[in-house]
């Protein structure tokens, strides 16, 4: 199997030669099944999602603000992971937690001055390897502006939505 | 088994109550255990996530953006199933569909001006069933105000991070 470093040169070096190579298209796709249970598909990977029974669902699977979490850490984790092999800075260990904070009067209406979403996010690194210090803030400094999903929780994405009442059937 | 209207009114009878149970937490723990293979834990749930072997892994499960979209196509689903039961709307199907564009130029830093997050979403939403079109335009105008994760993706959420570089062991 060719190296992470590998594959990502060779992907940037597709890049450089031909900037349409850079432009990626992600989708997925949620059918709600049960009470609060969907089932989603995204790429050929599919999966639950549900709320736990304190939320009215049947606690199948991870609900889908857990999975902004999840999503967070794991792309943090992995942006560690490819930004270490493209600096050439050896790490042993990456660790993401994450915490996140929801006012339930938002999603339910009861003060509409509350968002629905997180009031606030706590995201916990933990890195181990044999660099010095310096050359591991050299790598979060390069993770912390390169993350694609910090980026899309931190800061806004313009969102066009469209919904469509089909005919009872 | 209480329908979703009783759970849902007996929690915001609660929390008018008691404010602070509306306070929730939620929280995500993510471990590198591959090339760019990350075990994730949220509550009691636990899942994998990857990338592709395009970007270099070996994917065994969704990719961190596929996630974050697989989260919005969800909490769409639940919210109109939410809110519906809140207004009293019968509703017989509901599907979201996802989808996100990603310039790998801003992930890779090739172009240190195009962010590494989503540069733009779409949603699509289709909901069946028997009630007035003035009914679901009540409902899609509620849902677009309370939906958390199109909130979190939409709008910007404060985040504190914190990197604890540990001893190689």
């Amino acid at each position: 199997m060719p190296t992470l470093k590998l594959v990502l040169d060779g992907l940037a070096e597709a890049i450089a030669a031909d900037e349409t190579a850079a432009a990626a298209s992600f989708d997925a796709r949620a059918t709600l099944v049960g009470v609060t249970e969907v089932d989603v598909t995204t790429g050929h990977h599919t999966f639950k999602v549900d709320e736990p029974e304190a939320l009215g669902g049947t606690d199948l699977a991870a609900n889908p603000v857990q999975l902004v979490l999840a999503a967070l850490g794991a792309c943090q984790a992995i942006t560690y992971k490819v930004w270490a092999a493209k600096l050439g800075i050896a790490i042993d260990g990456i660790e993401a937690r994450v915490e996140g904070d929801i006012d339930l009067r938002g999603f339910f209406g009861i003060d509409e001055s509350i968002r629905p979403g997180f009031t606030g996010i706590r995201l916990f690194v933990t890195l181990r390897g044999p660099e010095s210090p310096e050359r591991y803030a050299e790598l979060i400094d390069a993770v912390d502006v390169h993350c694609p999903v910090l980026d899309v929780v931190a800061n806004p994405v313009p969102i066009e939505r469209e919904v469509k009442i089909a005919d009872p059937s």
